[in-house]
């Protein structure tokens, strides 16, 4: 089948063990070729995978693998698969790499079909694909990968080596820095959604700023980052945005967050720097995450949280161990509304034997 | 207005009364043409609509519709308007298909707008739109759709009688089976969002895996449907997604199920068959949900829930019947906070007492 | 650096005066030009600012700007640098206004790369991007903007001086009234989802009704308005929509409605006039809130609201008063259980008591 065809790149035991680092701890011939990489479940035994918790050892002894990368401290040293590393998700980062099938990207130069203005200033080592459309003194770096139906807007810059996938839409004056990943769909510089009510209608505010993404930020699909009223809104350097997000206009993100699915930053939200947002998490407008702000999941935030690396939840979001007791306290109200029950009864006979020796 | 013209299908109460294997109760001249379907309260006197609860039988009274759809036990055997039916969806679903009027699709072959690598292999029955980009090596099957500006990737095949609306991108290597139909400017196959924390920055796991989508899936608009790190992302047979919905890496959906709007599943959730989840659901990572299982609306879940046909709700998600009595007793929270102020009082009132006797 | 330079427009003092109705209150020379309007905090020598609220008299202070808008509430009467208004807010729009710097729009006339159906019905004075795709029959009005990739569906009717941005999507027979602004790759008149389950799989219902957008909507990036199934979906007018919002089949939003980032809005629902909606709010089936409801973020709405101008919130939603001191209430359980701890106890030594009496 042609599409698992181009997978089958050739890497040999000899080039795994040395892109890892590692040793393999039985006698494996290091000149055979290994298919690919796979989980312990689905490997084939001409394959390698991994196990980084003991917890999956028999199912790493079940597995067809004909190597399995893991530490000393999990498989033991004498496995007769193992591929012994120090750090197991280093390892089977550096052999995703080794198995990746060639990227699927424009070639070098600007395709026919793409509408590129004559005074935006392509650099000749990009590749500019089909169907895209490069405004009026838009700027595109050295090896700079453009898929498909991208749009960059007039006036903006794209960094070196950056990759904006298909179909991915920036608007004018917005600037990304070096090897910003762009995927498929994603909208960078829309208008802020700021009105103003007044006789009867919401009038717009026009927004005149920009939006500036780091060095190394990756943004994931779908996601939409807005235009700043006035100055901008800023990614900072190696933050990860996942799918489907929604940051705001004037959201200011400090470097090497994580901000997964669907996470919406209102207007002037501001993130320190290695903060994690969980899915679905919401913050309200101009609240500020101190430097490695951990928010579970589906969280709300309403509130400045100031001090650096505090675990919040909830809705409102609250400091974590107070959220846990919290929803724990909730799960024994069925056994502490009986207690109140059982406490009505005895006070009122308690009452009742007073009652009697008064009267009596 | 040209708009609502090409609505106007002539389609006779003959047609209708055979597409629906219903029986007129009452005395309608089945040569009439019925210009279209519509709800109760809008159908005019040209029109057909559908009643399918008692509860609307008021409305269906005071409806201009010319024939109403009904079950008899609804609209009884004598209704002069009811066109009498054993399963009232059913018949409305083939009464929408009589009206449906010519869908907007481009025109059979290749738009010669469209960019399509020489080594793809597209269907002479396809209909491929303008600014449609398709890869290297990729498939595109017979009487396949492709709407205008959609990229589909390398060596990603498209099966039979597909359908893919305005702008979806379909990165590289991943597989539609036959008559799945993606809605416009949904993403499928971008990167999973991984990343390990090295050397104070995340560094990329390069993800090496694909998208398969079997037979007979609807995906909704701005969907986005990540790749697998190894192995494959699946959506399996059948299943409905709507729009706005994240699918991460590596997830398994079984076959039949119903994902409703803004739905996260974060990376290797696994779904039986059947499982119906509610709006803004999310689904934490490697979370496993059996067949059937039924999720409210935004809830959140945060552990396995094995037994099939399980309905849950809260966050974190909970069996709906422990749910439901938790919510009941925050509810009732005042009562019993006011019960234990009394208690209090009586309690100090016999303590009061008991000193009395003892000090006395 | 080019992407700043378009922003230097040349805007005097003395524009600015006319543009905000104010009154200098300190000596300005009103034919100096001012570069930029800025926040306090960014703004330069050279900049206008804004304060809205003695909260930031103190940045004021510090602020750099060399006007600053305000009311005389706020700055006071002799204040060096203000610049005295009514409306601060109105006058900061009218100020953004100024300082907007020329749009990235497409030339008058339709882009050679553009596939324009002969039948439809472009307006001369209309601006058609590269990669525009416009079906048969379809209408674009006079002065509209329609970016590059976007795709107009057959029989689509596009008023005067409505925006279309790169890569939107609108399906057949929609219909848009004048000036609605539609931002990068949303999605209008894709299918409801709507399937009913017969013989062991999910069977598709055509959606054959349409999407009316009213007069001066604007919608938000990566939106998505699905088509009804039948009659018609309907926004209002003026109604504005953040990014990544969802608007299922059959929807009636009322005039000049707010509806903020991911919301979701199920089959059905209908908003009166005027009500606003936070984040990530989801509103069920059907259900209907009365003009001027005004929704907190992250609530989940499973029944009607039908008084007027009510505030709700909370998983199911209840009026804000009720809601909220409900969440006080559960923030009070740790208290509550340590007064029945002490109530158990007490009560305990008192039926100890009492039985010393009885068997003394």
């Amino acid at each position: 089948m042609a599409a698992s065809a181009i997978n089958e790149t050739t890497v040999t035991v000899e080039q795994i063990v040395a892109a890892t680092g590692g040793t393999l701890a039985g006698q494996i011939d290091k000149s055979i070729s290994i298919r690919t990489i796979a989980s312990l479940a689905d490997a084939q035994a001409t394959d390698i995978s991994w196990v980084d918790s003991k917890k999956w050892l028999a199912t790493a002894q079940e597995s067809k693998a004909a190597i399995i990368i893991g530490a000393r401290s999990v498989l033991g040293s004498d496995h007769p698969k193992a591929l012994l590393v120090e750090d197991t998700q280093a390892a089977v980062a550096n052999v995703l790499e080794l198995f990746a099938p060639p990227a699927d990207q424009p070639a070098v130069g600007v395709h026919p079909s793409a509408a590129v203005d004559e005074t935006a200033n392509v650099a000749a080592t990009a590749r500019i694909g089909a169907h895209v459309r490069i405004g009026p003194g838009a700027v595109v770096g050295e090896h700079a990968i453009v898929h498909a139906g991208v749009s960059i807007g007039a006036y903006t810059q794209v960094g070196a080596a950056c990759e904006l996938f298909g179909g991915v839409v920036i608007y004018e004056r917005c600037t990304l820095g070096a090897r910003v990943r762009i995927h498929a769909n994603a909208v960078i510089g829309a208008d802020g959604f700021g009105y103003i009510f007044r006789d009867g209608q919401h009038r717009k505010l026009k927004h005149i700023g920009t939006v500036v993404i780091e060095d190394d930020v990756e943004i994931g699909a779908n996601t939409t980052i807005d235009r700043a009223k006035v100055g901008e809104t800023r990614v900072g350097r190696g933050t990860k945005i996942d799918n489907l997000v929604m940051v705001a206009h004037n959201v200011q993100i400090g470097p090497a967050c994580i901000i997964v699915g669907h996470v919406g930053l209102s207007g002037s939200v501001r993130l320190g720097a290695g903060c994690v947002l969980g899915g679905h998490v919401g913050v309200a407008d101009g609240i500020y995450l101190a430097d490695g702000t951990q928010v579970s999941a589906k969280s709300g935030i309403m509130n400045d949280f100031e001090t650096p690396g505090t675990r919040i939840f909830g809705i409102p979001a609250q400091e974590h161990t107070a959220a846990k007791r919290e929803l724990l306290q909730v799960r024994r109200l069925p056994k502490a509304l009986k207690r109140i029950s059982e406490l009505e009864k005895k006070v009122a006979e308690l009452e009742g034997a007073a009652n009697d020796r008064e009267t009596g």
